[in-house]
């Protein structure tokens, strides 16, 4: 726990001078005051969050945090569970979606195995921070220990440090791991107090009898851990997955060294509700790409004051509604860092 | 009127064979089918737009049509009327806005003059396409003659006739013109059958007792110029811009050469009805960025059937909303032209 408390004190507030400078510098731009709406915010955002008036995005990383989740085998997922060690393959040949919209972003990505199911993979390009082979079934007791979960987060936080060595200005979270949408509504309804039925939702395609089932683990999961008094961390041991502590950790680490974060679905969401929960000063950090078909996005989103850029139905995960984002940050700092001055251009004012 | 009649007649219908093509294909990427939600769904499109299964964005140019209006003394607008001189030497030396944007989306611009007013403007960057000293005031009499609203659509087609040797995969509209919110007012209102009051904005920064002056202009315009029986060519002469007009055959030479159109803001949109008027086939070929602050541009854009990727309150036009939707456009075929199927990268399905 100690660990968790050093994060909590170790992230800075925004930057309110590199904010000031920037709004200054939003309205000397050539264009009406506020006429570019979000693209200004993000860019004052963005200065508050790195400390740097004029701030770069150019460096970006995609982490694909995966694992595999004991409630899987209680029938909550469309797909099988070896899915999960398949798309991990498909992530380190660049054959995945979020291989092809991180390179449309230019953005490097990172595999990380958090614990996926049988044993571990060898590949070169895969970061190893395997907690075990997929959680445990939480109808039956805690997916992990708190231990677990702290050397979850820690490996999380690992990977920024690495990453920052080879240059990082913002992060995209992404993940995989069938049956993980289960967990991140258990998730959701522990850290917001929204009820099951409102937080669960389709996941990659569980329709029918398989859905009232869903919601009914979700509800029998809450049941079996929910109690008063409950640290954060213990909250997202019982219910949470490898994964979603792993990129706890990635969050918490980022805020601590002022790299922004951007959010992608329902489990990334997760995460950062955890993340908030233990170290609220991570709040400021977070960026929401989009707004998942998921229903329990919504409520995650509106819980951390997120309102996201994009609503797109998309309902995928592995990042690929983050790097979809990227670009459009990116677009915000190049107006901010480029665009001439009326001054400089010899622009009438109003 | 024989060019309309010759641009009605060679717009192509959509590609059923390659967008059957594209339907299959992402149903058989390594995904959820329909997880990826708007992008498959642009993907599609692109495919029936271009003819291609599988088909490239890759080449991207942004018109930036710019031309003064005659209803801008009149006192319709926050900015003097030399702004639109001034922003094009802006545009020309890569200091505007819609220059940071198309740099960061990888997108040439073209800088046309169709009309600012003054003497030409001598730069070798800038296209000639200009048809007098700005429009008259609509107020007084028709903005232009039918002729030379002919003769401003056949030079917007013109710069696509040379994009496309040049190489064009997409196309970007932009605009500039102090007052031409106000025209873009009266064309929506002409061609949609919205009340004045329901389509006028507050532009670049029009407010109060401005503000009702503007709503007013435009019911008088209307007033003045619209009768029974108008040809959408009339309709544009009379309420239009030289920059408009020069969009319309953007977009009838696009439609007609299988290149998407990405519209941009109000004007843009304003654009659109026109061509749309003109060639109703040509609404196949149009993609809509945004929605703008503009009230009038949510009414063009339904009634042109079409749902806008981003909502980003943005009032700035030049083109700047499109090329901020570039990169989701690119991603929607890198995600379709590069993802890995299930059978190639052997992963289970449900």
């Amino acid at each position: 726990m100690d660990t968790l408390d050093a994060f909590a004190a170790s992230i800075p507030p925004l930057d309110g001078n590199a904010m000031d400078a920037a709004r200054q510098r939003q309205n000397r731009l050539t264009k009406p005051p506020g006429s570019l709406g979000r693209l200004e915010e993000i860019a004052v955002a963005v200065a508050g969050m790195t400390g740097v008036a004029r701030p770069s995005l150019a460096r970006a990383a995609v982490v694909v945090a995966a694992a595999d989740h004991g409630v899987a085998a209680r029938g909550v997922s469309a797909y099988p569970r070896e899915v999960t060690r398949q798309m991990v393959a498909n992530f380190l040949a660049g054959g995945a979606a979020i291989s092809a919209l991180a390179r449309n972003a230019g953005a490097r990505v990172i595999v990380a195995d958090f614990g996926v199911a049988g044993e571990g993979i060898a590949h070169p390009d895969l970061v190893d921070a395997r907690q075990g082979e997929g959680t445990a079934d939480f109808l039956d007791g805690p997916a992990m220990s708190v231990e677990t979960a702290l050397a979850a987060i820690a490996a999380g936080a690992a990977i920024v440090e690495r990453e920052r060595v080879a240059g990082l200005d913002v992060i995209c979270t992404g993940e995989m791991g069938i049956g993980n949408t289960t967990s991140a509504a258990a998730l959701t309804a522990a850290f917001t107090g929204a009820p099951p039925e409102a937080v669960t939702g389709h996941g990659t395609g569980v329709e029918g009898a398989a859905f009232a089932h869903k919601v009914r683990v979700v509800e029998m999961a809450l049941t079996r851990h929910l109690e008063a008094g409950l640290a954060p961390i213990e909250v997202l041991a019982r219910l949470g997955g490898f994964e979603i502590a792993g990129l706890a950790g990635v969050i918490l680490a980022a805020a601590a060294n002022r790299v922004p974060v951007v959010l992608d679905g329902y489990i990334t969401t997760a995460a950062a509700l955890a993340a908030v929960a233990i170290a609220p000063g991570a709040r400021e950090y977070l960026i929401a790409s989009h707004r998942s078909v998921e229903p329990g996005h919504r409520t995650a989103l509106t819980a951390l004051g997120l309102d996201p850029l994009l609503d797109f139905r998309l309902r995928l995960g592995e990042g690929s509604g983050a790097a979809l984002a990227l670009p459009l940050l990116r677009a915000a700092t190049a107006v901010h860092n480029e665009m001439a001055t009326f001054e400089e251009a010899g622009v009438s004012e109003t």
